[in-house]
């Protein structure tokens, strides 16, 4: 990991904006890639971040990428592929010369070469694995051998821990004679005889403590361990909620098989917004920009096919009003408005709601509170907003009654959005469905059938 | 910290399931302080982190909250007023006493002091600030004194700093005699004469290295400083891109002034992921299920009010073609298809761009690429749900051009939509306006005109 300090320092001395790729220096790479100039490519990338070179190959296009990869060879560092999306990993992995590969991965550490190899298919997986040394690539499969999205794949197996008698200078001399120290670790983690972990102990406090005190006087309150069977999220939930560092995992008999790190914690956390996120606006699975066309048609595909049903729906909510429409044709201009505010309120409702259940904010204890203030919030909202639309209808049509009636249909339609878009995603969570993927299709159904049968059908009884 | 290790390490045994607030716990809780049974409230709490406790009285109504917290009175502990939601701190604050709150206080670090006072009224901070001891108080109004939002406020001011000519031997030498140690810190920075950072070293490898290493020969790769009036979001990107673990912050003199580690900056990731989110949604600064029914109505009510302009300009497009839709009440029915399908096409290449601006995906370098995809992604899916809804306007009004139609107006909204959804964001952030603000308005709005107008317009030339 270390060497070249002295360059290293030269080279990432700070410059607030340097850590962003900037234009000019991807100009600069793809001019030296165009011009075949090797050492030109290598001096410019020498100063980039794994994450930023894998930035870079995510922005340009594929021709370049091949060019760029098989030009820059053997400089190439496996961190580079664990910072690049998955989408790219295969086609990246497929162009470089396998010693490069094998050079690549055997740098990596093991939670790193999980996360590389986990979704490669069979013969890429074995390529990489066969690479490793016996003693990592037995402690990569055996991190397979838990389910995916598990604190199992996500733990690193290195780990130091020391008997929970111990005391801080037996520990600190433990330490100092080991020879295989992780690079990165953050707490000493307290066993019992059976190898359970009982606490950690930070090397912060460490240092701070006269070597004669006990370990178990000055362990970390906010110590947790999980096992190794978690869910991912679980995992990364908690190390925010209680501000972990780290924590060990165990197996199902208590005894400690690695640690998780908040680094690792982090990717999860982004990765599960990202995708409540995507999934709100109906776009299944994770989607980035590198994706092929055809990869990303079919994964919006879905959710515009809902969409399509519950639009149909909606027509045929319409549809039986085909008469008053005809004798009224401003119906027809106006009533999208109705539809409209009811599916943005709904929406409001819905991801505040969404990101609540994710952060246990919105529980059973104060459930049926949120769903009242969301109605009355849309009550509020309602009454304003339908003043207003009274008052345009009015205007716009010269017909009193129809300023009623799109009134009243909004202040309905709002009521219900706030009702909806809590309701909505606290059953769907309830029965165990994702509300981030299936919550927005439902809720704007709801108020467009609302919203279009209390506008017409109001008018229908008030206006003909 | 530390005091009553054994106890804490009991009453927090790892349990799998424990790390959440359950409802029986809740329920048993304030069955306690309706019994006003204080003894049983305490050893009911205890066991709760302060995230857990603060996240209880986020759920409970605030008449609970006012008993409860005057109940356990001066068990209230500094920690739960950090993790309270910023909307319930003055509620609470209010409400404790204040001897208590001056022992709350007094046991936060200076940075959770910062975070707890800087948007509270004048009065409460003073009370605040007030119970401190004179140089906590310097800290945390040096602290205050830079911009909101900005690294300056997210620090800590306690470091460790030893000259960059020191090796292993005397850091580890220097800690072990220092009296004033920070509770958590992961680097020991390195400083030139001018106590400007230049590296810093993790105490793992201090640990792992022989005495006489030089440290500058065992510095981090990774090492980036920040200047204090860098924005908070700046830095959360560059804690996650750069898996960084913590990071000095220097004043315009390049000298090292505070520390920020990860878990400041990963609450303030998970806070821009938040606001993106709902700010997507229409739903403007923070809002959460503890605020007034009329703070979140007022929250709410600017994109509705933007959404009802955009509702009357699609409504303005279908008034132009008022005569159409009277010869053919069918279009009527069938429009609102065209426009949902569009805006929802749109709204899901909009949540990517908005992703991949926040994560510097999408830049200058491949923004006509992205927009292009979007565009094919758009005729793609276009054409698919034209062929459907060619059929189903055929089968359902018999009429085949109605059905041509229908699938022409289909077609050219998707592309629109993919165009719109990315040109929109790219713009906006140009142009210094945040993306996730602003975009869904306007992308709706092309999504409807374009709907409309394509489907009457196409209706009026080919129907008539």
């Amino acid at each position: 990991m270390n060497e070249e300090p002295e360059e290293v320092l030269e080279a990432e001395r700070p410059e607030e904006d340097s850590y962003t790729l900037d234009r000019r220096t991807i100009t600069a790479i793809l001019y030296a890639v165009d011009t075949e100039n090797r050492e030109q490519l290598v001096e410019l990338m020498e100063p980039l971040h794994a994450a930023d070179i894998a930035d870079l190959l995510e922005q340009i296009n594929a021709y370049d990428r091949g060019r760029l990869v098989r030009l820059y060879d053997k400089e190439f560092d496996g961190d580079i592929l664990s910072e690049l999306d998955e989408s790219l990993r295969q086609e990246i992995i497929a162009i470089l010369n396998p010693d490069v590969l094998a050079d690549a991965v055997r740098d990596l550490d093991s939670d790193d070469v999980v996360d590389l190899v986990e979704y490669l298919e069979g013969p890429q997986q074995e390529a990489i694995l066969g690479a490793l040394e016996d003693s990592d690539r037995v402690a990569v499969q055996q991190a397979l051998s838990y389910p995916e999205e598990s604190a199992g794949r996500l733990m690193q197996r290195e780990v130091v821990a020391v008997p929970e008698f111990w005391n801080v200078g037996q520990a600190i001399d433990y330490m100092r004679e080991r020879e295989d120290l992780p690079d990165q670790f953050y707490h000493v983690i307290l066993t019992d005889p059976r190898f359970k972990p009982v606490g950690h102990v930070t090397l912060g406090s460490l240092m701070a403590s006269p070597r004669r005190t006990r370990l178990n006087e000055i362990t970390e309150p906010s110590f947790r361990t999980f096992n190794g069977a978690v869910d991912e999220g679980d995992v990364a939930y908690a190390f925010n909620q209680y501000h972990l560092i780290s924590a060990p995992v165990v197996d199902d008999d208590e005894r400690l098989v690695g640690v998780i790190t908040i680094d690792d914690a982090m990717i999860v956390l982004d990765q599960e917004h990202d995708e409540d996120m995507l999934r709100l606006a109906g776009v299944s699975e994770e989607s980035t920009l590198s994706d092929r066309v055809i990869d990303t048609t079919r994964r919006r595909f879905p959710w515009l096919a809902v969409n399509l049903v519950t639009a149909i729906l909606a027509s045929l909510v319409i549809a039986q009003f085909e008469e008053t429409i005809a004798q009224f044709v401003a119906l027809a201009v106006l009533m999208p408005i109705v539809a409209s505010m009811g599916g943005n309120a709904g929406t409001q409702s819905l991801t505040v709601a969404v990101r609540s259940i994710a952060t246990k904010d919105l529980t059973g204890a104060n459930v049926w509170r949120v769903i009242g203030r969301e109605c009355a919030v849309g009550l509020v909202n309602g009454v304003i907003f339908a003043v207003v639309m009274g008052i345009v209808g009015l205007i716009w049509f010269g017909t009193p009654m129809l300023g009623v009636v799109i009134a009243a249909a909004m202040v309905i339609n709002l009521v219900i959005a706030g009702f909806a878009g809590t309701v909505i995603p606290v059953a769907l969570d309830r029965i165990g469905v994702d509300p981030a993927l299936a919550s927005g299709a439902f809720v704007t159904t709801v108020t467009d059938i609302v919203g279009f049968f209390a506008f017409l059908g109001l008018a229908g009884v008030m206006l003909l």
